[in-house]
């Protein structure tokens, strides 16, 4: 399993300032807050910052590895950003993300190939996002299909059912899951991918709804989350989804987070 | 999706209690509480209490049949008890349960054919309870198979898969979920039910394991939950899923259950 922290994204607002006034300690302590709560990686996006996204990403990457180990998550669809943001990651990142858009594949996919890294797959195209279950799943066998004769390691692929949210069309979250599973039926050895918190944007009881979601999501076989890893609410269900799945022998790693007071949340 | 209130429980001290001394306003109340809370049917169980099982069933029935609508699930594993249960229960109960246990079987589901009621079918048998996903799938199957030749209707048919705490072994959530699957795929038609609240058994934090727990049930299909429907944080969870699962256009009763703040969760 893998814990994505998203919080270094230019679209939230105080984020973005940081990034457009260079302040480091902030963004620092950002990615040590998120590393100190469990996130195995950290997802950074300069996407909406002032200015010019190579300089940007390149600084945001600086900054984070000076303040933190893990290996991050390069969340960008600038070919040339990402070129960059590759040449300068130490370790091996995983890039967020690439879809079934014909020039933006063309154009990434050899980055991946050549920086042996993980890669985010989304399952949209040209066409946009399919409504169905099983349109995703097609956009998802052609770029693994796509991936794999590039020589990307099938371990190296995470899909990414796209996740929206119930508040637009209340089917949403319903596809992502119906996407998971004949993802995991169609596609064996992938890993599966999502930013859960998409799921509630714009309603009320964020977290309840996310918690719910991440449950359902991990009973599907999904991986690897993107999320809020500074929500107590979020970490303690991943911990219990973990001691349920049977992933915690003696449900040592439970108890201890119950000890240690993680798991008191509202 | 059928929510079955589990309070009624001779096993919970006080409930004992309350029977044993015929306190009909107490288990009026509990009756109430728990009907207003959301349960569409509510489980009785009088096994444990002093005296007659035949009379403190009858007791219970009257009692709780006096001062709600719902009809009952008749939670007992004594024929006699189930016979005369079912002759004094107005309208369609459910017998909670039947196992593969030959004596049980050969005395029980004649009395589910003669009274046309529902009937939870549990995962063991004279053998008990099998600790693999496929022997107890081959269980509900037999169990399916005689119910329906006896004359049950799928429709009426519940299979339990045994959800049982993790606090004991590590994989019996596990187990449990893997058998929600095959029975999904090898016994379309048939409802899933669980006691939900048994995976916490002895653990801290229960609520948490809990809600984590019912998420992944209903993430897997099971629709029929036998829950502490009095717990907000269960009631509210299952409301999410339902958003979630695209089984709430516009998630209406999602917004309906904010605004009344029955989602302001601890």
């Amino acid at each position: 399993m893998l814990i994505i922290g998203e919080s270094i994204n230019s679209t939230i607002p105080e984020v973005g300032k940081a990034i457009n006034s260079r302040d480091e300690s902030f963004i620092a302590e950002l990615a040590q807050q998120q590393v100190a709560a469990g996130a195995g990686m950290l997802d950074v996006n300069v996407a909406v910052a002032d200015g010019d996204e190579v300089e940007n990403l390149l600084w945001a990457i600086r900054t984070v590895q000076s303040a933190v180990e893990v290996p991050l998550v390069l969340d960008t669809g600038d070919p040339d950003a990402l070129k960059a943001g590759l040449e300068a990651h130490r370790g091996r990142p995983i890039i967020n993300s690439i879809t079934g858009e014909e020039r933006k594949l063309a154009a990434l996919l050899p980055l991946a190939v050549e920086h042996n890294c993980g890669v985010i797959l989304l399952c949209l195209d040209d066409h946009g996002i399919p409504k169905t279950p099983e349109g995703r799943c097609e956009i998802a066998k052609s770029l693994v299909d796509k991936a794999t004769r590039a020589g990307v390691a099938t371990e190296d692929l995470y899909v990414d059912p796209l996740i929206l949210t119930v508040g637009a069309d209340s089917k949403a979250a319903r596809v992502a899951l119906d996407t998971l599973r004949l993802i995991h039926d169609t596609l064996p050895g992938v890993h599966t991918s999502g930013g859960v918190t998409n799921v509630s944007f714009g309603m009320p009881q964020r977290s309840l709804l996310n918690r719910t979601f991440l449950a359902m999501t991990m009973a599907l076989g999904m991986d690897t989350f993107l999320v809020n890893v500074r929500d107590k609410g979020v970490m303690a269900t991943i911990c219990a989804a973990n001691a349920l799945l049977g992933n915690d022998p003696y449900c040592s790693e439970y108890l201890e987070a119950y000890h240690a007071g993680k798991l008191k949340v509202r």
